[in-house]
């Protein structure tokens, strides 16, 4: 894919307006910040409102004609629209969120993670790449567009939905746009939720895996019994739930449920040529792993198994004695929490099915199971590599960036699929956090260079979009 | 083996004996029974001594012209001696232990577990089966076995050793006996510490399972990780954990550590042929263990299961999230609580290396691990069925219950296994609780009537060891 400039952005206008109003961008960036949206708290309810209704007036002091406050039973969205007034225009919808993982300075934070630091050329604060950083690059993104084309409304017509409840695992996200469809109508959704490769290597992620994970319980005696007057004569259920795990994988680490893979692609040739164009350094991905060697399905490299191949993992595993020294007990009970990655070709509701089937046939007499899945699991999404918006959207971040855009995924999972699938269309992913900004850990940050990058690409990104649309190529 | 009337005890002699020093015996031992002697509690160091010292007046006062506490570097042990008198007399060693399991009311105690309560036939109390009562039935039993017979002395030399850390693991035990191995010397030990197989059909013991336990810590990631971002590309701790679990049975539920059964027989025809004697009935058996179906290695029979058989079992397992709904990570560690039961034929410290070396050969890269056990492991022990003293130990419990004795094994391990090895001979079992007695547990009680046959049983046993001494036999 070529980077060529066909488009009607001048670079120099962007990056002029940019310098003039940097400043007053990350004030309000550092406003927003402050307001603790933490939406696993219910003692911040009313932080929520506060981050919608801010972030309402931002949009509107940026210019969008429609911007408002979607209620949800549990946190609020915001929703925004901004026509663009061409005949014929593309619909993009830009998706993020305002709400933000829990944080404590006694965390181990440096610096308190509600009161935003500027330091060094990054910005420290919870929230700072996810997502409030990578929302609000769009509202200067937008201005530097307008004013660098001269225009009063976008090339394309541009709506933005902020959801409040990403970091709650979004319960009532695909009940909302199911709901309001219509207005949300658009061409393609383009999240700003994910990150890229490093600073010095832009990427566009273009998919995420799904996830269908729940808890397993075993029942087996009433109350935890003697090991040596009972033990090797009845059902162990911290034994079973072992035994289950254990068969979960073959002999090539491949998840063992029968069916599983139906559906799912090796990766093609093309898609493993784009893998190899990565820098990636195995020692250096372990340490970001904090790992100490690879592990996985046979015949994939790392990056195939973490983006490209669906996956089992214990996530805990509980049951008997586990308090100092020993206690020679058979348990009442056992607890296994797990989680599958999916990707293209799966269906979360067909591997809840075979799951649950697997586990039933598999358990021996004396053992009872409750299988719980959290909600119905989420689809995986993809990019179709030849897809217009994706080249568009290259082109605009190899002009911001000046460098060659390479390809990524993401391993995590995410409500970008329920938007790719409720409103039918491809989603795009612009994102610029980078691995060492401390997502859901201690000391988050964005780095503002690549912040304002990004920021350089949205506004490269609507007159992209218009060309491809005006010469056909979408 | 029969029950013939081999020896110098009449039975009506004893009988009555025992109706007129009942009463004073059960209240002496609801003395005993009110001290709180819990050997895991550290505050309760000061009952232990007190229960001690109490036991050597109680053994004074029985007769016994030796009887002292023996310091251990935790809870002190009693030591007693009473010679016999007679040239060639055998001597023979009683054991049990004076130390209890904690007991609280508020943990279901119908009345207070250190306020001892008579009722319906039982005696309610911490330590009334366990071991309190069936250590001091032999203070009863060799009054009984003096004044039915007119001696002045026992028909055997008897020494007795009541070890205060039995509930606690036995942590001293081992070195005291080998420390005072000359004065310990017997012919035979009579462990009183176990049970029969139930009031309508009395049992002698004939074994006890071995024991090697220990924990495997298991260490992956340095933390816990994204499960998205990283799954499927490292080591997961609890997968490993499970897969470990797993491969230590092979599909027959055998143990499949290489060599773990070498040395350990089939149950002969003989032993087959006495286990099929008892009225084994599996429903009961199941509604005892808390249990609701049998499992184990194929091939035997439950209680081969539990008697005859060594196991590996499953105390514990622990590793990731185990709080309320889901958490999507790769842990950073797991750990596994594990017991292994032996039986004759196995060495704890052979099983120990080979479990060590299966360990560590199975782990992949990236996978570090503790493996630990708790002390040396307790060797299993066995009564040969053709021994003398089992004959004599026979006769004497069938002519108190006036019934067939069959025999039983003992799943759980105990530190008869050390006074087998140390002081090179065999042991005997004389117990008289019952399952529903309650060991370990809330609302421990002792069946009055058969702690009477059991002092019955005492009585009677000092005069068929000497008998068969006498006749050759022994």
């Amino acid at each position: 894919m070529s980077s060529t400039p066909d488009n009607d952005v001048p670079d120099p206008a962007v990056r002029t307006y940019l310098r003039t109003h940097r400043a007053r961008f990350l004030d309000d960036l550092t406003h927003w910040l402050r307001i603790p949206s933490v939406s696993a708290d219910p003692d911040r309810a009313g932080d929520l409102r506060r981050s919608a209704n801010w972030l309402v007036a931002a949009l509107r002091e940026t210019g969008f004609p429609v911007a408002e406050v979607w209620s949800t039973p549990g946190a609020p969205a915001v929703y925004a629209e901004w026509p663009s007034g061409e005949p014929d225009a593309l619909t993009v919808l830009v998706y993020g969120h305002h709400d933000v993982q829990p944080a404590d300075r006694a965390d181990g934070w440096d610096t308190d993670p509600f009161e935003p630091v500027a330091r060094d050329g990054r910005l420290y604060a919870r929230g700072a790449a996810d997502d409030k950083g990578q929302v609000f690059l769009h509202t200067l993104g937008l201005r530097a567009h307008l004013t660098a084309t001269g225009r009063t409304a976008p090339a394309v017509n541009v709506k933005l939905l902020i959801e409040g409840e990403e970091e709650s695992g979004s319960p009532h996200f695909a009940e909302l746009i199911a709901a309001r469809a219509e207005r949300l109508a658009c061409d393609t959704v383009i999240v700003s939720d994910t990150g890229m490769w490093s600073p010095d290597t832009p990427t566009v992620c273009t998919g995420m895996r799904g996830l269908v994970d729940g808890q397993l319980d075993l029942y087996g005696p009433d109350q935890d019994i003697h090991s040596g007057s009972f033990g090797g004569a009845v059902p162990n259920p911290a034994t079973e739930a072992a035994r289950l795990v254990a068969a979960l994988h073959d002999e090539d680490r491949r998840v063992a449920v029968p069916g599983f893979y139906d559906g799912v692609a090796e990766p093609t040739d093309q898609e493993r040529a784009l893998l190899a164009e990565l820098p990636f350094d195995e020692a250096g991905w372990l340490r970001t792993a904090a790992s100490h060697a690879t592990l996985g399905e046979r015949g994939h490299t790392t990056l195939e198994r973490i983006w490209t191949r669906p996956t089992f993992e214990v996530n805990g595993i509980h049951g008997g004695y586990g308090g100092p020294g020993g206690k020679t007990v058979v348990p009442a009970t056992a607890q296994l929490k797990f989680s599958f990655r999916l990707v293209a070709g799966q269906d979360p509701a067909r591997v809840q099915r075979l799951v649950g089937d697997w586990v039933a046939e598999r358990l021996p007499a004396g053992i009872r199971h409750e299988l719980v899945f959290w909600g119905a699991g989420t689809r995986p999404c993809l990019t179709p590599l030849d897809h217009p918006g994706l080249r568009s959207l290259v082109r605009a971040m190899g002009r911001a960036f000046g460098r060659p855009v390479r390809f990524t995924r993401e391993g995590g999972s995410g409500p970008a699929a329920d938007l790719q699938d409720v409103l039918g269309v491809p989603v795009l992913f612009l994102g610029i956090s980078v691995p060492s900004d401390g997502w859901h850990s201690v000391n988050e940050k964005v780095e503002l260079d690549l912040l304002l990058k990004g920021v350089e690409t949205a506004a490269y990104l609507w007159g992209e979009l218009a060309a491809d649309r005006r010469d056909g190529r979408w």
